[in-house]
C-alpha cells in the first residue's frame, strides 16, 4: 500500500497525542499495514519537543511552516494550531500545495468553513474534521456516513465538557458557579480564561459545524442565539432537581418544517433522559433521524488521547483513500444555501420561571393572570421554602408549550409587579425535542 | 458522478425499507447527487411486491436470482434473504460476478465470515455489513473508522432488542417471562419461534462480528459461552432492583492481557449505567477504547427503517467508492488469527447468588463457610421476605470478585445442603467491566 506521510502543525496537548499514536506500534499500524508515517512536526518549541518525542523515528522537528508544504512526500497536513489566523493560512497553503488537511479547529470551520471547503474542492483536496466536535465520539462520521440517507429531525446535546463539569459539580456537590469553575481550572478542564467555554461560544462553533453536515445549510455564528452558564443560579439547579430535571448546557438544532431552530443555552432535561445522565466532562449527542430513529452517543468530548484518536481516524481515512472521495462528492461540502432560521421570539418550548413572590393573598393570581393574558398556560406551580429572614418566597412556574416572545413580554410585565420584589423572574427552557 | 445501480435480494421488512429509501426523493439523493439507483428487486413474491413499490421508477421485479448478476450495470448486490444457504450462494455468485455486496446477515457472517471475506478479497470485491449489528446504531463504522487507532479494551452491550423488551416488561410491569414474550410477539418484536433471540444465539452472532472488527481475531460461535433469558426468574429481577441493579442480556468481549473473554448472558448492571437505562427494544453498546475512552451508543437495534438506514449507508459508501478500498486494506478483513479465549471457569466477576435457605441458626453460616472454602468473598447478604406458606426464605449473596469455576463448585456443594431445600442456587453475573 502507498505510504501516507503526515505533517503535524502544532504540538500542544492534542498534537502530542497524535504524534505518540503515529509513532507507537499499535492497532493503527497493524490494521492499516504500516501505511501511515509521521514525517514533520511543526512547532516553535522544537527543543522542548525533541525531549518529548522518540529520537530514532526520523521525524523532522521544525518551526518552518513552509518546509512540509514543499515536500512532495507529505500527503496530509494536520492543523492543530487553533485560532483563525495562522491556522487558516496553513490550511490554505497546504491545500494549494496539493495536501489533504485534517483539523480540529471548530472556530475556524464555524467562521470560515464555506470559503475553506470551496477552496479545498477547487484544488481537488479535502478537509477532514472529526475531532472538531465531541473529541472521542465519532459523531461527524456517523452523520456523514451512517445517516447518509436519513432526514435529520433534530440534533442536540452537550458538546462542551468544561461546562458539563461545572454544572455537574454545582448539581452533585452543591458548589457555587465560581467554585465549580475554579475546580475545573485546578483540574485542567478549564482554561485560565474560560469565557469561550462558559459563554457558550465553543458550543455554538460546534453546532455550526454539525448543522452544515446534518442539514446541508450554512449558518453564521452571530445568528445562533447563545447563552452560557455564567448566569446560572445554583438555586435553580436545586429547584429543578426537585421537579425531576437536570440542567445542562445544550447546543440545539431542530427542524421546524422548512426552517431550523438553533440555539445554545442552559436547559432543563428530564433526569431520565440519556443526555441528562451524562455528567462530568463527558459529552452526549442525541440525534433524531428520520429512518434510524433516536440515536444517542456519549463519550469523552475532549482531552489529549480522545481528540487525538479522532484526528488519527481522519488521517487514516485519507491514507486509505476514501475521505477525499467523500469530500469531493457529498453535497454538504459543496456550496450550500444559508439556513432559514426560526427567530428566537418564535421558539415554542416549555419554560421554567422562577420569581421571588410576596406571600400575600392574590399574589400568585396576579402573576397567573399576566401569563394567561400572554397566552402562556401553566402546567404546575411550586412554592419553594422561604429563605430565612425573607418576606418573598421563591415560586417556580412550569409552563406548557409557549412562545418565547410571549414569555419575554410576560416576564417584563411581571418584573414590574410590586409583589415580585426581586426583579425580573429567572427563565430556563425545558428541552423535550 | 458515476451511477451506482443496485439489486436488492429479499424484499421483506428490511428490504422493503431499503427499496423505499432508494426510490424516494430525499436526503440520500440530495447528498450524493442522485448517484444511486435501484434496478432490481429479487423476490419470489413479485406480484405482491408490484403493488407495494412505485410503478414508474423502472425497477425490475424478478424471481430470477441470476438476472442481476448477468447485468454489467449492477454494481451492488444487497443480500437480505437471511439464512445461511441461499444467502451464501447469492453472495458468492455476486462477488464472482464482480459486484460488491451489502448484507445484514449476522448469522452468515458469524458462521462463514472468514471464507466469505477471503472470497471477496480474492475477487477484488467487498462485503459491507453495518446493518448486521444494532440496526440504526452505526457501531460497525465507528469501530472500523472512528476507532481505527484505538486498542479496544472491551465492548459489550445490549444487541438484541427482543430480549431487552422482554426484560424491560418483566422489570417495569412485573410480567412473567411467558407473558412478556407473548406481549413481544403481539407487538411484532418477537418471532413466532423466538428461540434465536431469547436463547442468546442472535446476540452471539453479533458478538462474533464485533469481535473480528474490534480485536482482529476470528471466533467460532460454539466457543462463545451463551446463555439466554428463558431461564430468568422474575424474582431475581425484583431482588436485583432492590440492590440497585437492572438485569440485561449482554454480549460481552473483554481483553484480558493477550486473551479475550467472550460471553452472552443475562447480567446485572448498576442502574445508573448508561446501558442499564436503555429499555424497551433499544440497543446499547459500550466500548472502552484505549485512546477515545468510554463510548456509549444507544439507538434502535432493529425495525424496518433503522436497519434499512444502515443498509443504505453501506450502499452509499460503495457508491462513493470508499468502502471497497477500506475492505481491501484493513487487516480485520484479511486472514486473522483465531482468538485465544479465557475459559469460562476462569472468568473473574462479581456474582449474585440467590437460594432458598431454611431459617435456622447457623444456616447462613454453613453457606458462608462453603463460599469461603472456595475462595469466594462475600460483599453483602440480603434475606428477602419469606413467601407465604414457605419455610425457607430467599437469601441473596453478593460476592466480591471471584472465579466462575469456584462459584460453580460452591453452588454444587451448597445445593446438597439440607438447609437449602430449593435445589441449586440461582446465579447471575454482575458486569462492571
Amino acid at each position: 500500500m502507498e505510504l501516507c506521510q503526515v505533517a503535524v502543525y502544532g504540538c500542544g496537548t492534542v498534537g502530542l497525542g497524535v504524534c505518540r499514536i503515529l509513532l507507537s506500534p499499535g492497532p493503527l499500524h497493524e490494521r492499516t499495514g504500516d501505511s501511515i508515517r509521521l514525517k514533520y512536526v511543526v512547532d516553535g518549541r522544537t527543543e522542548e519537543l525533541a525531549a518529548e518525542l522518540p529520537k530514532d523515528r526520523g521525524v523532522i522537528l521544525t518551526d518552518d511552516l513552509e518546509a512540509p508544504l514543499r515536500d512532495p512526500e507529505v500527503g496530509v497536513v494536520v492543523e492543530l494550531f487553533g485560532g483563525t489566523t495562522t491556522a487558516r493560512t496553513v490550511i490554505e497553503k497546504a491545500l494549494a500545495a496539493g495536501k489533504d488537511v485534517v483539523t480540529a479547529n471548530k472556530a475556524l470551520l464555524a467562521e470560515h468553513g464555506d470559503e475553506l471547503f470551496r477552496f479545498a474542492r477547487a484544488h481537488g483536496r479535502s478537509i477532514a474534521f472529526e475531532a472538531s466536535v465531541a473529541g472521542g465520539i465519532p459523531v461527524i462520521g456517523s452523520i456523514r456516513r451512517g445517516l447518509i440517507s436519513d432526514p435529520i429531525e433534530s440534533i442536540y446535546g452537550i458538546v462542551n465538557g468544561t461546562c458539563n463539569y461545572v454544572l455537574t459539580e454545582m448539581d452533585e456537590r452543591g458548589l457555587s458557579y465560581e467554585d465549580a469553575v475554579a475546580e475545573a481550572q485546578r483540574r485542567g478542564y478549564a482554561e485560565a480564561d474560560p469565557r469561550l467555554d462558559v459563554e457558550g461560544v465553543d458550543s455554538a462553533h460546534k453546532l455550526a459545524v454539525l448543522v452544515r453536515l446534518a442539514f446541508g445549510v450554512r449558518v453564521r455564528l452571530e445568528d445562533i442565539p447563545c447563552e452560557g452558564i455564567s448566569g446560572v443560579d445554583r438555586r435553580d439547579i436545586e429547584y429543578a432537581r426537585g421537579l425531576g430535571y437536570t440542567l445542562k448546557l445544550l447546543a440545539v438544532a431542530v427542524r421546524r418544517d422548512e426552517r431550523l431552530e438553533l440555539s445554545v443555552y442552559p436547559a432543563l432535561l428530564h433526569r431520565d433522559h440519556p443526555v441528562a445522565v451524562t455528567g462530568g466532562v463527558y459529552n452526549a449527542i442525541c440525534i433524531h433521524a428520520g429512518h434510524a430513529g433516536e440515536l444517542v452517543m456519549t463519550g469523552m468530548g475532549a482531552g489529549r488521547l480522545p481528540t487525538a484518536s479522532a484526528v488519527v481516524s481522519d488521517i487514516a481515512a485519507i491514507a486509505l483513500g476514501k475521505y477525499p472521495m467523500h469530500f469531493s462528492r457529498l453535497s454538504q461540502f459543496g456550496d450550500v444555501p444559508a439556513a432559514d432560521l426560526v427567530p428566537q421570539a418564535e421558539f415554542v418550548k416549555r419554560f421554567y420561571l422562577c420569581m421571588e413572590c410576596v406571600d400575600s393573598p392574590g399574589a400568585l393570581g396576579k402573576v397567573a393572570t399576566i401569563l394567561g393574558e400572554e397566552g402562556i398556560s401553566i402546567a404546575s406551580v411550586h412554592q419553594q421554602e422561604v429563605g430565612e429572614g425573607l418576606e418573598a418566597a421563591p415560586v417556580v412556574f412550569m409552563t406548557h408549550k409557549a412562545c418565547e416572545g410571549a414569555v419575554d413580554r410576560a416576564l417584563d410585565r411581571i418584573s414590574r409587579l410590586s409583589i415580585v420584589p426581586g426583579g425580573r423572574p429567572r427563565m430556563l427552557r425545558v428541552e423535550d425535542v
